[in-house]
């Protein structure tokens, strides 16, 4: 599985489109991921539209890709369409609540990757918006997206106009343990990071920011703290405000 | 990517077993898949011995293939690695809220799934235990899982022994949205579920059943409201526990 082993993350793409064939083929063939009780809890969004782009842009923090891709798609956990049909079928939905929602996620998340690497094996690139969740609300609101429906996974998708370095990746001894969860020692800390930590590109992230450790500039800067609280009560309000908290 | 098109969740496996290096081989390319900020905020457990398979066992409702299978995988969502390495590096880690935790739970499901295909590629079939979520806490316990470590998913792995039906799915305009979510007409609904609702299994259950329609077989019997909402607090006193509500 060559496209999996050499993937790289691609935010430059060719201005040639994506034709709907090749885009649905993808999608039927992504919905055959693993999923709970078959219910399928996901919507796929497919955003086209440059106006629908320049409206999205900045719920994404104006990251560039959303209006220079040919396509964006936003996946859902999605409860809505399966409680209509309970509903229309003399049976009483039980899913606004917390484990329905991270089932409804799971399913998403996987129907996502699995998107993913069959668009990069066909060809395209994709990047993966992970603030789709940072600030759902106005997401929700420009989509239209009804009750029991959260956006959790933005890609944007292209044909390749870039070909960026691999990003590094941590030492699989750091990463999977056997039979069980080992703690891990200083020494272990220090052998898990090391590679990164002497990347050049790091190095230089640290003396650009002034910094003293490179783990400084994401409790610091990147992903701070504060920034981790404000989003955690967000998300709360907004599974709340889309009914998956309905005990709460 | 015949692999994906074709696939089925496998149950039943050949006692043949897998090596360790087609298993890491596996694991090291999975990791592979983006990651927030290159955090790759995941740990995976591997269980390969029978002592661990029994005692994971009743923790997945005794489905068979967890002892079946020569290999069983817990995916764990995980920002302890990530908070000892900031400790160490004289930086303050704010990862223990809710939003950090659905950062790395969608960290460790998109490494989960990019397993999957890799695993079924190479000839191996998989099933997805949706039940890790159930009843986190006692397979938190067992394999000795620390603070900001939650098990997310669970993979039984082996070489197929049976090759079942595929699985139907919901056609893919009752699951695709063209610029925003379009709610469903009840014809809609209809027509998404009149498949689903003709296959002969199906009906076969409602009957076996004494039920009406195949919803309340959903609503009623397989996920019903009860445990859902049990289940829902279980899962919000694990992430506590955890710490990853820690401002609650």
């Amino acid at each position: 599985m060559e496209s999996i082993k050499n993937r790289r993350t691609i935010r430059k793409y060719k201005s040639q489109n994506i034709s709907d064939d090749l885009l649905n083929e993808l999608l039927q063939e992504a919905f055959r991921a693993s999923t709970m009780g078959n219910m399928q809890l996901y919507s796929v969004i497919v955003t086209r539209s440059e106006e629908m782009k320049a409206k999205l842009a900045p719920l994404h923090f104006n990251q560039p890709m959303v209006t220079t891709a040919p396509v964006v798609l936003t996946f859902c956990a999605d409860f809505n369409r399966f409680s209509l049909w309970c509903r229309q079928r003399k049976a009483e939905p039980g899913y606004n609540n917390f484990i329905s929602f991270i089932n409804a996620l799971s399913d998403t998340l996987l129907v996502t990757q699995n998107f993913c690497t069959l668009a990069e094996d066909a060809g395209l690139g994709i990047c993966y918006l992970g603030t789709t969740i940072y600030n759902p609300e106005p997401i929700i609101d420009l989509l239209n997206l009804p009750e029991l429906v959260v956006p959790v996974a933005t890609i944007t998708v292209g044909y390749p106009d870039e070909c960026p370095a691999q990003p590094d990746r941590l030492p699989l001894n750091g990463i999977v343990h056997l039979e069980t969860y080992k703690q891990y020692s200083p020494e272990d800390i220090d052998n898990i990071y090391a590679y990164k930590e002497s990347l050049p590109e790091n190095l230089n992230f640290i003396s650009i920011n002034n910094k003293e450790t490179l783990a400084q500039i994401f409790t610091d800067i990147r992903y701070k703290k504060s920034d981790n609280e404000f989003m955690s009560s967000g998300l709360v309000k907004v599974l709340k405000r889309q009914g998956f908290f309905e005990d709460r």
